[in-house]
């Protein structure tokens, strides 16, 4: 597997770079996975350069399983972010100093390179936040006290939420974000909590067991003071197969 | 306005380039703007490369002027494909060749390069086709009877189709694809075909009337045996708003 560094920046598909906006779900928070860099101290999403024989897609799963340790999850490609003025010297010159790398040999990384934009929903307590260099912090950050970020990284990462949100009346949600076993009241919590919104609770129960991909278990939720509501787990068959052929209500 | 000639390649974002989707409904037939180009006779999607002073999402909006000589109507950047294979020697060599490049100075041509895909939605009987050079062909085809396209410009085409159909979930579709007036059967006619599948009529009738963007005019379509049905417009300002914010179906 690759690393990240840039020493070996010869070697990249030139103006070009990937980055990801992690999601987890934790404490009734949407959280963003987020670096703190070297660089002015200025957070940023995870992401990096591609390899000149690597496909993007498989540049993204590298970088998430590298931050992350997690393999095979919820990872989409969602936008591309490719303004003029996206990047500048200002950047790439910080960079490029830090590194110790020499401004004219890196000249390409203060010129504009595109960005292709990947989210990935992730389990919050399998993931094992990864830094890369010993210089920098990495954590999950409530999305709505995000500190600033470099570069577009903002843009990209409300890109990101907006996609999420869409992505909802199209495919179901919660299989990565959830642990194995929820109750219906956490399931609607994480929906409105990427929403960002309240939701009547019958017509949440009515529409969400409508899909077919709940299964209800001879459990209840313990450490609850009375009336404990009843454990379920997704049917990971059939939501893949609604994952793969969208929630088809609608026409 | 750029052109989209090669000339000048030294100025263009390095390995980068953009495709265009463009649909327009005519006959009953989702149909696509197609370009037979002088390689090879094969067939490609209009598009070009992205000049380093462009934003790419404006290359997007310059190459649909171009090529059909409309401005301001419905287009999407959807997905970016970044294949290492995607694009090869062979292709390359025959642009350069065609084009009298010498090799040796146009060899970016047979690296990757990766390109951004946005999709649009015209009015067919509004569009007049341009070619930008004489050797090469612009023409409509039926999405149903697409001849063989150069590298992955059936994939980028078929990622296309199932995002528009994506969309008739999320957003209103038809202000670009039908004329000014229209019968709900037309307008139904178009999801259809779209959808690739026949909906329930009442159904249909009910979805689309409560968006609330359909205006019902005093006037009936004319030429029509006997029970001539109304006319609609949509209501521009309506559908505009719900464009923006969503159908808001869903949770």
């Amino acid at each position: 597997m690759r690393n990240t560094t840039l020493e070996k920046y010869v070697e990249y598909q030139p103006g070009l770079s990937i980055d990801c906006v992690i999601f987890g779900f934790h404490d009734n928070q949407l959280k963003v996975l987020l670096i703190k860099t070297p660089y002015e101290n200025k957070w940023s999403l995870p992401g990096g350069f591609v390899p000149i024989d690597e496909d993007i897609d498989d540049a993204a799963v590298r970088v998430l399983k590298i931050r992350t340790g997690m393999e095979g999850i919820f990872l989409r490609q969602f936008a591309t972010f490719g303004k003029v003025k996206r990047n500048d010297n200002h950047f790439g010159n910080a960079v490029l100093d830090h590194l110790k790398i020499p401004r004219e040999t890196g000249k390409w990384l203060s010129q504009r390179f595109v960005t292709v934009g990947y989210y990935a929903l992730v389990d919050f307590l399998q993931t094992v936040p990864q830094q890369s260099k010993k210089e920098e912090l990495i954590e999950w950050v409530d999305h709505k006290e995000v500190p600033e970020l470099i570069l577009d990284h903002k843009e990209i990462l409300d890109k990101a939420l907006i996609t999420l949100r869409n992505e909802l009346n199209l495919i179901p949600v919660g299989y990565n974000l959830l642990p194995e076993k929820f109750t219906i009241p956490e399931l609607q919590k994480l929906y409105e909590t990427i929403l960002d919104k309240k939701l009547d609770r019958r017509n949440f129960l009515r529409k969400i067991t409508n899909i077919g991909i709940l299964n209800k278990l001879d459990e209840k939720k313990s450490n609850v003071a009375h009336k404990a509501p009843n454990l379920y787990t997704f049917d990971k068959e059939k939501y893949d197969e609604v994952l793969k052929n969208g929630l088809n209500q609608g026409w």
